[in-house]
């Protein structure tokens, strides 16, 4: 880890700095297997499950009985644990449910929004070793809360027997998602953009991925679907005092720096003596996970900084705008009025990051890479659209009518002077 | 006009193709002009205003003095209509505020949004012979509600005089806007980027422009900056019935037209006769616009559709998606409860679309082909985020970590297992 001491505003775009991402090298390959599945449909994803995930699919639709084996491979114990986290996160997003309010700009004219769930969406889960099931419930739960009619799920299926993970599976039924699919990579978003014989074509595309995913969510988004935020590398900002408890926040720079070497691991303080202990803890907490090579090279990029005091510390986060902030100090009520760019904040020290990964409710599809100075976390939302509505009467046409009339003209657009020309000219018979 | 009666549903397809937007053609155009400016700065964006704009600039700033002859240029009925469309949409965008509440999703466990306006913006508006001051209002008045502490305005200059059209200028001052720079096209998208000397980074882009735009909004939206929505042609799709004003709907369609050659216009009725009424309305409406060689043209792609029944309008105009929705309908208050797919819609016979496109409120930044399936037009999400918090006590830990430390376990990240363990096993002692 780089320790720095003190630095000034003029040091922040260098500590910030996080690495390029660019997928565009990607961006031929990705095309090619996109319009591939485009014009060959299932055929085409079949041949890339072979081809990529080693796998000859039959059919690419999970069945009932498939869904029901998944029920009886999963113990009771982790089944209770996603219910319980089910619970959560349906409560939290169904709080955010919005009823628009009729305003009544002037006499005669109502406007409103209304909210409207997004019809057919697309969830990925990516497959390999570690099964996201987590990511199931935050992307599926909120859809359904949203009330999108048409829920995909598409997931890569096990190599050597062709299966879903139970538990993506135990999870897509417990949110209530059925049409589920294996494909994975890029012809799972190809799949869900276009269509194919088997999987139906939707309107927004959410889920995290590797560069290959993430160039064809980016490919497909420019023409054919909405997605959900653009992605790049997890990230974690922990600000820290001298009440900070050392062994929590080196727990929390850990399970950030377990997930991949290109993880982003930030720690604030305003404390050089927690500095150090941190720094001790994190030697004695690595050699204990089974990540530890990960983690360690991980460690190697990140940033301890000393600042003077906690509102520097929140300058220099709001400047990374990081995906996760854990503010752990003494005063974190104070600090988290503060936030102006981050994704997700956990707040005090008992709030680690893993609580809001699970369990605690919010959502942990969250805008990374720098992402979170123009982008939402997914919350209900990203499932809906604010359509608006007006209704003016003749009073409506009496009080803007005159204003409608000339602000067109002065726009040179004369016809729609006159559409509401002819209705002013109408009440005056 | 097309006329086509009783469609069925496989018909449906046909009926709203849209014309196919590609503008990759002008990618490698676009890329070279945004790399420009990315390296050079100021000296790029005045060596493209002369290169397109014919007009040599000394400085890309708007000066306190062109601002204030600029008041002095509009006339005061302008001015009066101005200040009366600016109240509307403050209306309408402030009753749009969002209050986080507070939701204790289990025992110590409390999470909540709020929403924090995007700290820089930038706000484009096209140029050319018909100034769109009106844009100006709709980006600008949302924008200030929301807070967005740097809202940066780009509109290239008049051709001879190297000045901003004077409404463009006095509609930024009424809405609160003081930084407004002469820069138009990509180069201007390239500026509020990257930034240059004069003109300020942003985070967010918003605003309409030509394919060039559109192109260099799409490019820059991959790496670097947010953007509202991808664009297309303007659109309108109006419903009706034996009770609309065929006078009324005429000018409604021609509103529409006179847009541009690739405006899409489409008329939904249950009534025959309506059909034709309108038929000859717009052929004597139109010897009288100015724009008349456009609307006929329009005019000639556009779609005359005769259904059964309205629930067969509503359903052909869900899956058309418009950007603009007007329903003339004697029933329109049971249809806007159908409504599913739209960017705005229009209800009755006295709400003409150009009463929203100016002065009734809501925002007329709204998303086209098709795009209504997935997106929301501009309002004061676009100048958001919900950024997420989270808080658990002692009693939080007891009720939700078990679950977070089997998931984590199960989805093999035992770096997550053990921050949550740790505080587990501290509230043991």
């Amino acid at each position: 880890m780089q320790v720095i001491k003190y630095p000034t505003e003029k040091d922040f775009e260098t500590i910030v700095k996080r690495p390029q991402l660019n997928v565009s090298r990607l961006n031929a390959t990705v095309a090619e297997v996109l319009n591939d599945v485009r014009n060959n449909g299932d055929e085409a994803v079949k041949r890339y499950e072979k081809e990529f995930d080693h796998v000859s699919l039959a059919s690419l639709a999970v069945t009932q009985a498939e869904l029901d084996e998944a029920e009886t491979l999963v113990s009771q114990e982790l089944k209770e644990a996603l219910l319980l986290s089910y619970g959560n996160i349906a409560k939290f997003h169904a709080a955010q449910k919005f009823d628009g309010i009729k305003v009544k700009t002037a006499k005669g004219v109502t406007c409103w929004q209304k909210s409207i769930p997004i019809q057919k969406v697309g969830l990925y889960i990516p497959g390999g070793t570690a099964p996201l099931f987590s990511t199931v419930l935050m992307l599926a739960v909120p859809a359904k809360i949203a009330g999108c009619s048409e829920i995909v799920l598409c997931t890569p299926p096990n190599n050597r027997e062709g299966k879903v993970h139970p538990a993506i599976l135990l999870a897509a039924r417990i949110a209530g998602v059925s049409k589920i699919y294996k494909a994975g990579g890029v012809q799972a978003i190809g799949a869900m953009a276009y269509g194919t014989e088997t999987i139906p074509k939707v309107y927004k595309i959410f889920g995290p991925g590797n560069q290959y995913v993430m160039a064809a969510k980016q490919q497909v988004s420019l023409h054919d679907v909405a997605i959900d935020m653009p992605a790049g590398p997890s990230e974690v900002c922990v600000i820290a005092d001298h009440t900070s408890n050392a062994e929590f926040v080196a727990a929390d720079l850990l399970s950030q720096a377990e997930h991949g070497t290109d993880s982003q691991v930030i720690l604030i303080s305003v404390s050089e003596a927690l500095l150090d202990s941190v720094q001790k803890e994190i030697r004695a907490q690595l050699c204990r996970l089974p990540r530890k090579e990960i983690a360690k090279k991980t460690l190697e990029n990140s940033k301890f900084i000393l600042v003077h005091n906690t509102d520097e510390a929140m300058a220099l986060s709001n400047f990374y705008a990081p995906e996760h902030l854990i503010i752990a100090t003494e005063d974190y009520e104070k600090l988290a009025e503060k936030v102006v760019n981050a994704g997700s904040v956990f707040l005090g020290k008992y709030t680690c990051e893993s609580a809001g990964d699970y369990s605690s409710g919010t959502n942990h599809t969250l805008p990374t890479h720098g992402y979170a100075l123009a982008y939402s976390g997914v919350n209900l939302d990203s499932f809906n659209r604010k359509v608006t509505f007006q209704h003016l009467d003749e009073q409506g046409i009496a009080s803007i009518g005159h204003a409608v009339e000339l602000m067109a003209v002065n726009e040179q657009l004369e016809a729609h002077a006159n559409a509401i020309r002819i209705r002013i000219n109408s009440l005056k018979k």
